[in-house]
């Protein structure tokens, strides 16, 4: 920050900023497809080019990161290395490859008075993400706006402020030679904590969308204090449930990718629920195969009952997100009684149901509403790359406008062009 | 209200009311086509055995209004004649007829790993209707909601109590004969102000949308205090461009229909922009069957040199929407200083091109950031029954959800189900 910089208040800063991302989303909104697709082949090219300035920035960001005593985990979320860029890189050229979603029809019709009716995608404006320490947001979430037409303030966190700032100067390379204002990614010039409640107000009107980035205590500040809308989940509460028309080697191998390939992601499973018909032949070998991984269960009086080393569930268990290698294990008497615990409990990110009837399924998926239903597959799936989309900027749970993994798709509007040859109203 | 009723707070009924409607809002959601269909088929013909005793409240209605001194404009709002009754029973019988929109599959794709995903419709939950005192709204609203598998809150003029009252029970009538819980649709029980600034609150979480139905005041109060999303126009500042390409013909008849069909809804022309290149030929002709039709011309300074009759336009009038037979008239010399005036002005609802270069109608149609783009057609076609959506509960200009005519569609979410056969995450 300038000494001039320094001497202006936060709200200001954060004002001007706001103003010159909307005149940059003026710009991108009607940029061409090749434009933006050559703004983002050019910014992969320049953090494959100026790799070792990245790495430099974040081993200063690492060291000061260190110094402060931070914990390993967050320590290992800041770190690059040059696999995690060539992820960085790879992301990049994935997003601008995409078919570019603005100007895409998603629906056509002839009226009966001769009027053609289309109704085309459009950039929603501007995206504010605030996001903690993990320098590959700033590329991913910056690539998932330039091709869904928005412009983006960037706010990360103030630890990986200098990788941020590396890897944003690649971007702005990429606007540049594509002839795209660079006002389209700005990354927020202060670490001081007010710009993000600045951002949170929404600076004038110049910010359409807040998307969150992090851990629960950020992501609930954002709901809470937003003036704006929120594309966000605060927590995937995951149920897998095993019917009585389960078969039992994909009971087994799903629900041990669900709950331990990885247990600190958000489409990670927390509660087992299994039908009493099937409990003599599933349950041990699903928990037999969790415990061998290493997962601790904790179970309602039947599973007690079965399982030795299990611990007691309470009430709290099946509220908790344990972002952990612990599971809750409860017995259910229908798929009734399943969906019922799940629209209790839930918080309607992914659910899934291990079964072979087709029956249950349908009920299953017509009965929960939650943003992703899985039939015989692991919850883990809850991704917009393995959706298809080509990245994601977050996953939703709210049902306005985004829901599940939102990719550049979720990243646009619409509006309708009505074609006439002098039709009047009668 | 009982006296035990007027004994209670107005929160306390309200969240009463909220806690019902979120029921509602569980069972219809997951209520069969038929049900929905059979429901809205009754309440029509519950709204045609009842006529007379929904003519006999709003005579109570009507009498009262006039004991208050009301203007003319709102007594022909608020009244009902068997002509509207039978306009009433149509729109409802028309949403019955709809496809049902819940469960309806966006889109649909493969992935490499075998998984099957669908995107497919559900419904928003519950509807807040906030709206003045136009007793029809009570069945189109209530019908378009319980065809979405949305819960509705109804809250009506005070003036129009009665007559939006009878209304409701013959819905009511509709959802008892389908098996669907009566808490579906529901009136306010109170005329106290107090509860709309409940509703705004969203009851605990028990109201999802909020959709105000009614002048400026109502709807800027709305978006101002609401703390849900809103789906609303605020104003329509309407232009309609007279391209150099311009077919003299189409451009009279559609600029006379834009402005003069009907002046005082949101579709209606406020701005006219005519291309300098067709002042002499065109502006003459457009100009002569406006006044011909009683309407006021406020122009520029070219336009006051031509036109005798032509009163002068401040800044002012660029941002007025007039409501009534007076249209802004302004030279641009050429397509993009009328895109550059149109962005300028425009509330972003809907704007028409008159041309026949389609070029000029593509730079039109891409640059302009309205609701609605028209091409040699009328701007008064932006409306849901004109769009075939069967009936709307509004139009919005925001970007969010929602955005043109608000039909059954825009009242729904989605939902991703993913059919696998035992994949699990690598």
């Amino acid at each position: 920050m300038s000494l001039a910089e320094a001497d202006r208040s936060i709200a200001d800063i954060m004002a001007e900023l706001g103003q010159k991302a909307r005149i940059g989303a003026k710009a991108l909104a009607i940029a061409s497809p090749e434009q933006k697709r050559t703004a983002l082949i050019t910014a992969a090219g320049a953090i494959n080019a100026h790799r070792k300035k990245i790495l430099a920035a974040n081993a200063k960001d690492m060291e000061a990161a260190r110094d402060k005593g931070i914990s390993k985990a967050f320590l290992d979320r800041l770190e690059l290395t040059d696999a995690r860029i060539d992820g960085i890189i790879d992301a990049v050229r994935t997003i601008a490859e995409l078919p570019d979603p603005v100007g895409a029809t998603i629906a056509e019709w002839d009226r009966p008075n001769g009027l053609h009716i289309e109704r085309v995608r459009t950039p929603l404006g501007v995206i504010g993400v605030i996001f903690e320490s993990r320098p590959n947001v700033t590329a991913d979430a910056g690539a998932l706006c330039i091709k869904s037409g928005n412009a983006v303030i960037l706010r990360g966190g103030s630890d990986s402020f200098h990788s941020s700032h590396a890897i944003v100067e690649c971007m702005l390379d990429g606007l540049h030679l594509a002839g795209l204002p660079v006002e389209c990614v700005q990354l927020v010039p202060t670490t001081d904590r007010a710009a993000v409640g600045e951002m949170l107000k929404g600076l004038n009107g110049n910010i359409d969308i807040i998307v969150p980035r992090g851990g629960k205590t950020l992501v609930a500040r954002v709901q809470d204090e937003a003036r704006v809308p929120v594309f966000a989940h605060l927590e995937g509460i995951v149920h897998v449930y095993i019917d009585k028309s389960a078969d039992l080697e994909k009971a087994v191998a799903v629900t041990l990718n669900a709950k331990m390939r990885r247990t600190g992601i958000c489409g990670a499973a927390e509660t087992l629920l299994v039908h009493q018909d099937v409990v003599t032949t599933h349950l041990k070998p699903i928990i037999e195969a969790l415990i061998a991984k290493g997962c601790e269960i904790r179970g309602d009086a039947t599973v007690m009952s079965l399982i030795p080393t299990a611990k007691p569930a309470t009430e709290q268990d099946w509220r908790t997100e344990y972002e952990d290698a612990i599971i809750s294990v409860k017995i259910v008497e229908s798929l009734e009684a399943a969906i019922a615990h799940i629209e209790t409990y839930s918080s309607h990110h992914t659910e899934a149901i291990i079964a072979e009837d087709p029956a249950a399924v349908e009920k299953f998926f017509n009965q929960i509403d939650s943003a992703i239903l899985v039939h015989n597959a692991s919850t883990q799936f809850a991704d917009g790359g393995e959706f298809g989309f080509g990245g994601e900027i977050g996953i939703a749970t709210g049902k306005m406008h985004a829901r599940g993994p939102v990719g550049v798709e979720q990243l646009t509007s619409f509006k309708y062009r009505v074609r006439g040859n002098g039709q009047t109203r009668p």
